[in-house]
């Protein structure tokens, strides 16, 4: 069983330091220390169980961290920055595994930019030696790249050429989307198995910069400086930076989770497995009332403050989920507690969303949510008296495929908007779920935030906001057979279909990574010429030759 | 070998008639008429035959009925309108065909939408019987949808629970994007295997309206009759309808072709194979210089104008390649003859581009080089002495992957931008190919087009025009060392990267149907859950059942 949960005492790959407002995050991959037998992860080659600890950083960058303006990331191994995804592991993975280790790292180049983009972190790539394939993808992630000029040096996309696979980690999308590299020259770029070096890496927009050994710490020593001057006068006009306890930042502490062979029972979240008949109850429990509705006091509670326990909770289970338990292909999402208590919350968020770990902690609720958007498994919310599908909980019927409400007039069943499903929790489209819902009819989505109440079956009904609402009589057998029908379609025509109806109207540089790209590449996973017993990745480092069928389709 | 090539006279699955200002397109498919053995094509499905035939009808509708402002596609036989494309044909084919089928009729869908958003023809959907997958994924791509109403007929997706596959021909796409269906509602049409029927379907949005079959026929006409009327109100004032010529049309007549087995030769488009090599060499012959400059001059010479005969016969030899030289993988892409002769002709092209005729042939022009950027096989742009890579052929090479320019000091070698570069010929993604090129620089492309001048291999590479530019004394072995390493490499990690890199910046609905829902379809139609001996593509109809690995992947 993979388990997501890391902390930076427990390391074993990357080291975490910091500096006054930068962090340093360097690589020195421990060749030995593997998730699976097989492979050792030479040349900082990363598998699941370093991204794992990436991710963790990034994160606890984010709340542990909050003053820190620049992370750079690097190698503490000479002349290699990184080599990628290790080929030998990917080799011997189950499709399905790559498959989820693709989407996992991506999320967590996203989840980089994201830091950048929303907490305005400075990411600086120093490749003090080669960034190959998955090692450029991470550097390509970060808002500046700066290379060696060593002589040897490169960055390049050598999985085409060599492994007959595409660079998995958004490395195309970016190249042409983020920085904007010509696509003839992308084109070139991405069919040459060494790369390219500083002076033409950096004339085709691949790295910013490119300096001499002995210049290159000075020199990214410079621009980090520049970096941090740079934030150090926006902070003084910055409501985050004045904000309280933006200094000290807040604990992430090992989640609490008691699990047995079909449960995983978290403070907030409770899975149940019912493996036989492939799908999972997952029920979150709402908030308590007495919250607190100030800054200092929610920051004294720390990651012990529902929103950020809860939803830490909820990430964790969806991982789980996600790759232990892929012959699960549904998710019955259930809320439990009261209306009043989250829209009470929404409110203490709306408020205080200026405040940096109020500020971070919507942004983490994004994200998880988005994490739930792009899982390949259904999910159906079920909404019954004793649900909370409120404000940010309401998101989670939204993100479902389909929601069920019962309709029973001696019970009161009600869901209610707040002001969190304006905007505060988007989807990776750009859109909040709301839109996405009412696409056909955009004024709708904001009438509903509007009304600033809640609504029964019949209105939530009427208003669209549930795809069905079975009567007490019908509630029982209507979603037995619901979930039996689902779980007997093909799974793979499911996670194709999801993936295309869930993401109406626009596209950003995320969905084309998760949509367009991810698609192709899980093609070409499966492809002879990739994976077959001749086929290039399988082949890769042995003394046969890849022998590849030239047909193109 | 299949052949692309079909008239009305020919058609053995549609009849194609005309009263006034409508045309009706009936399907009644010849189920014996099959392209290859193995199948018949029972209620209406299809096959790529089929789909020829309606490509065909599609085309001939805009240059020889360009007053046609109503098409009606509806069905001749009783209680079935079309029943999609046909399943045991997709469980006999190859792999690559079945994905070159999805491309073409994607295409040919596309081409509906194109003729109704540009040339005003409005599509509708006499829905007379069921309208199942294909069937109603051909109904979605018109403009308005009616389904008779006699207690049985219906419209649906069956593929995901019949068939363990996505609808391939943009329906999910559609359902989402150009109808809006709420995604909820998508989800569970896209799952039930018998669809909805009239009043259900009208209420999701999955069709405008249903009358019962007493009313069907002359509800039909009256709509018809109002979009007619609407049509002829806009045609007085509009200048296309009032343009010389509008009422005669221009007849298609049959492409010139020489063929041996490695060559194939029309007028102004030759294409040699090298097989072994595994790449096609195809020139592209400019246009003469005594080429017509007005409107009735260009209505006489009809089909055998230089822009529709060319890029025809451009057409015609990228359909070929795509389906019947699969190991073809790369296509050196030239031009021969002057500059000068084709922007002349851009020239006229623009000036009158108001006259029907000339705007057909420019949307027609942007559709073929659509399809060569939809092509699955690699584009090198070859530019040496004595081409013609202006203007509208400029988009040969600046759709191409790379492109070459020979130096040679001794010889001129020039491209140039006109007119037609800043937007008649766009990209499935709204952009024109410079705006793509210059997507790190907007003003670029704007530059560029304003210079109105030829370029000098030198001002063409310094413009970020071409790719390389190696003198002639390096020309032969670098190209020859390019063609060798890009036909070396994978078929389909070439085939994944090129639909990543190519399309940079905005998605639209045609993209999102190629890239995203083509890549997941794509991958589908690779695994066993579909197409593996118990999945259940290849179980349909059989008295096994489909076994599933319900792994989520």
């Amino acid at each position: 069983m993979i388990n997501f949960h890391t902390s930076p005492d427990k390391y074993k790959h990357w080291k975490l330091s910091f500096d006054g407002l930068v962090a340093t995050l360097s690589m020195e991959v421990e060749e030995d220390q593997t998730l699976a037998e097989g492979y050792k992860l030479k040349l900082n080659s990363y598998d699941l169980g370093v991204d794992i600890e990436l991710a963790d950083a990034i994160q606890r960058l984010r709340f542990e961290h909050p003053e820190v303006r620049a992370v750079v990331l690097t190698s503490l191994k000479p002349r290699i920055f990184c080599a990628g995804a290790n080929i030998y592991m990917l080799g011997t993975s189950s499709h399905a595994f790559k498959v989820n280790f693709c989407k996992f790292t991506n999320e967590t180049r996203c989840a980089i930019e994201d830091d950048s983009l929303h907490s305005g972190r400075r990411y600086l790539a120093a490749l003090n030696g080669t960034a190959s394939g998955g090692g450029y993808e991470l550097a390509i992630a970060c808002d500046e790249i700066y290379l060696v000029d060593d002589g040897n040096s490169a960055v390049s996309l050598p999985e085409v050429p060599l492994l007959g696979v595409l660079p998995g980690t958004g490395g195309l999308t970016r190249l042409v989307d983020k920085r904007k590299v010509r696509r003839d020259r992308a084109d070139v770029f991405s069919t040459l198995a060494e790369g390219l070096k500083g002076k033409r890496a950096k004339e085709w927009g691949l790295i910013d910069d490119t300096f001499p050994t002995s210049k290159f710490e000075q020199s990214i020593a410079a621009r980090v400086k520049e970096v941090t001057q740079a934030a150090s006068l926006r902070a003084s006009e910055s409501t985050q930076a004045n904000s309280p306890g933006y200094n000290s930042g807040v604990k992430l502490t090992p989640l609490q989770l008691e699990s047995t062979e079909d449960t995983r029972t978290y403070k907030y979240v409770n899975v149940k497995l019912n493996r036989e008949k492939r799908y999972a109850d997952l029920t979150m429990r709402g908030p308590d009332s007495d919250l607190p509705t100030t800054a200092d006091e929610i920051q004294k509670l720390g990651d012990a403050y529902w929103p950020l326990q809860a939803y830490r909770e909820l990430d964790d289970a969806l991982l789980h989920l996600r790759v232990n338990e892929p012959e699960i292909g549904l998710v019955c999402l259930r809320t439990e507690g009261k209306l009043d208590d989250v829209l009470a919350l929404d409110k203490t968020l709306a408020a205080l969303h200026d405040h940096w770990l109020v500020r971070e902690i919507l942004l983490y609720m994004a994200r998880v949510l988005r994490r739930l958007d792009l899982t390949a498994k259904s999910f159906f919310a079920l909404i019954e008296p004793g649900s909370c599908f409120a404000g940010n909980l309401l998101e989670l019927a939204l993100a479902s495929d389909r929601s069920y409400m019962l309709n029973n007039p001696d019970e009161s069943n009600e869901i209610a908007t707040s002001q969190l499903n304006a905007g505060a929790l988007p989807m990776s489209n750009g859109l909040t779920r709301l839109q996405s819902r009412y696409i056909s009819d955009p004024d709708r989505a904001e009438t509903l935030l509007k009304s600033e109440s809640s609504f029964d079956v019949e209105a939530a009904d009427e208003a669209g906001l549930v795809t069905f609402a079975p009567d007490d009589l019908d509630w029982e057998d209507e979603v037995r057979m619901a979930i039996e029908e689902r779980t007997s379609l093909s799974p793979d025509a499911l996670t194709g279909m999801e993936a295309s109806l869930r993401f109406a109207g626009p596209e950003t540089m995320d969905t084309k990574i998760y949509g367009r790209l991810t698609a192709w590449q899980n093609w070409i996973f499966q492809r002879p010429n990739a994976v077959g017993p001749q086929g290039a990745l399988t082949n890769y480092g042995k003394p046969t030759q890849a022998q590849l069928d030239y047909k193109r389709t």
